[in-house]
């Protein structure tokens, strides 16, 4: 009924020591916050939003992930300019910078997902799928409930498979 | 582990044809807002956050009673007082009047509560058991995540006992 | 070319030892503040407003009144009540109570000056005459430019008479 | 009293055709608000105060600049950074960048005024003297006094000289 949600497509990450995969993420809830540096729904809003969701759920159960998915002005949107931005906005969780295109201005994260802009708020639950692409201003109440209920979902139990053999976890 | 919620002491009731008891609500999750209407900090963002509640979750999951509960000037905030205060600030939810005690300035279900004073939002889960007290501001995306939670707890299987039978429904 | 701002009907006064009147304040600009106890807009940005213009202002410069000019709900917001609601939102400067007309709902001071609702902040010019009727929710840039204007015209040179003689101050 | 406030060491400027000075726009209250792209203060109210003064006074009385005094991440908050945030976050007001320093960190104007960080607001009578020099947050109510004030004061009889003689305007 709900489709997988594809993997990212990060061209780099900041404030992580290793990339991240949604993969690797399965059993968790995952919060992606789709933004960019100079759009002002993001920083008045959308990344507010993003510390609110960290500072409110347990990271056992919740993964908070930005997602710098440059669609315009990208000479001046590039890695550095975006290091000061997580600096200086005390940005603590990690973020993904989206990969660009070889082919026009939307990354292929973006294109992907096809996200109508940014900010755009991506809920994953915690067997891996898709369950809320919102784009815009999201009200907390609604955000605390949707992702509160979709903590309380159960894990998958999942057949784990090495070279030796498949084992329920 | 957690107390089942005493009912409410009301002496009267707004916008309901009949008094509501806990009881009846079994199944539900119930937040109720005990407050005041010359109390700043209920009116400013303990009311608005009532309606945000009434506004994101469904009737069929959640309840959402006011409850009156007044403990200083108990002239001036009457019955009448508080009707022209539930229409002027469009109020939809059911409201309770707590039923004022006769030995003291604390009404009966704030004693019993032991509330600390208003705003207190409560939050009462599907099988009845109180599983919030909270007194003063709190922030919407923590309420939503909390609430959240509780609808997607199992409501209990209650065995229903009439003059004939009794049944698991 | 503006008018002489009419004096205010006041049936009692709260927060001054003696009923104050515009004659008396002539020479200063004054800022009143027309609201009832129980309209939201007046509780939620006008007496915060209010508050603000007598935090900003000199007291010598600038008088700030509160007007209570009750058009419905009469019962409930009478003396009594707009007391313990003067005390809950630690209003601080003197308030009027709109004197009640004998023909209709509509107080006397509110009739003479045309209100269309509150709240309205209505500012007069240190020459008392009637220099702004605002109804509804004004920026704090705009009441802050506009009383800081008035403030720094000139205060008239008023003949002053006594039984014994008159003079120029 | 007050200093002759110093002219702006300019780089650069953005949304006007030709550089501004102080000089002439003597005759002018000019606002000046010092601010960095990455700075959080600077975007959730500096600019949005300065739009607002835009918004309040008229441009025969008040002119608006904006001063960018970048003293770190220099690399990123370039002139191309700067012009696609002015663009996104629609200034439509004149801004000037200030000179970087061959000796350090400090523009040249953000150190001859001695400012503490940014956002500061900084404001010039219709003398030229300097009046305000304010870091942090300010109230709109305190600033739109204070602006309203300087807006009433006279503005000069300037003797204005040319090649042929000397006039009072």
């Amino acid at each position: 009924m709900f489709p997988i949600a594809p993997e990212l497509h990060a061209a780099e990450w900041l404030n992580t020591a290793k990339p991240l995969s949604l993969q690797q993420l399965r059993g968790k809830v995952v919060a992606i916050y789709a933004f960019q540096m100079l759009c002002p729904g993001c920083v008045s809003h959308g990344i507010p939003q993003a510390k609110s969701i960290r500072a409110t759920f347990d990271e056992k159960d919740v993964a908070v992930l930005g997602l710098h998915s440059v669609f315009e002005h990208h000479a001046v949107m590039n890695r550095a300019a975006l290091e000061a931005f997580v600096h200086e906005y005390r940005i603590g969780f990690p973020v993904a910078i989206d990969q660009p295109s070889p082919h026009g201005p939307i990354p292929l994260t973006m294109e992907e997902y096809q996200l109508r802009g940014t900010p755009t708020l991506i809920l994953i639950d915690r067997q891996g799928r898709l369950r809320l692409s919102h784009f815009g201003r999201a009200e907390d109440m609604q955000v605390g409930a949707l992702i509160g209920q979709l903590v309380a979902e159960a894990a998958p139990q999942q057949a784990q498979c090495d070279d030796e053999a498949c084992s329920i976890r």
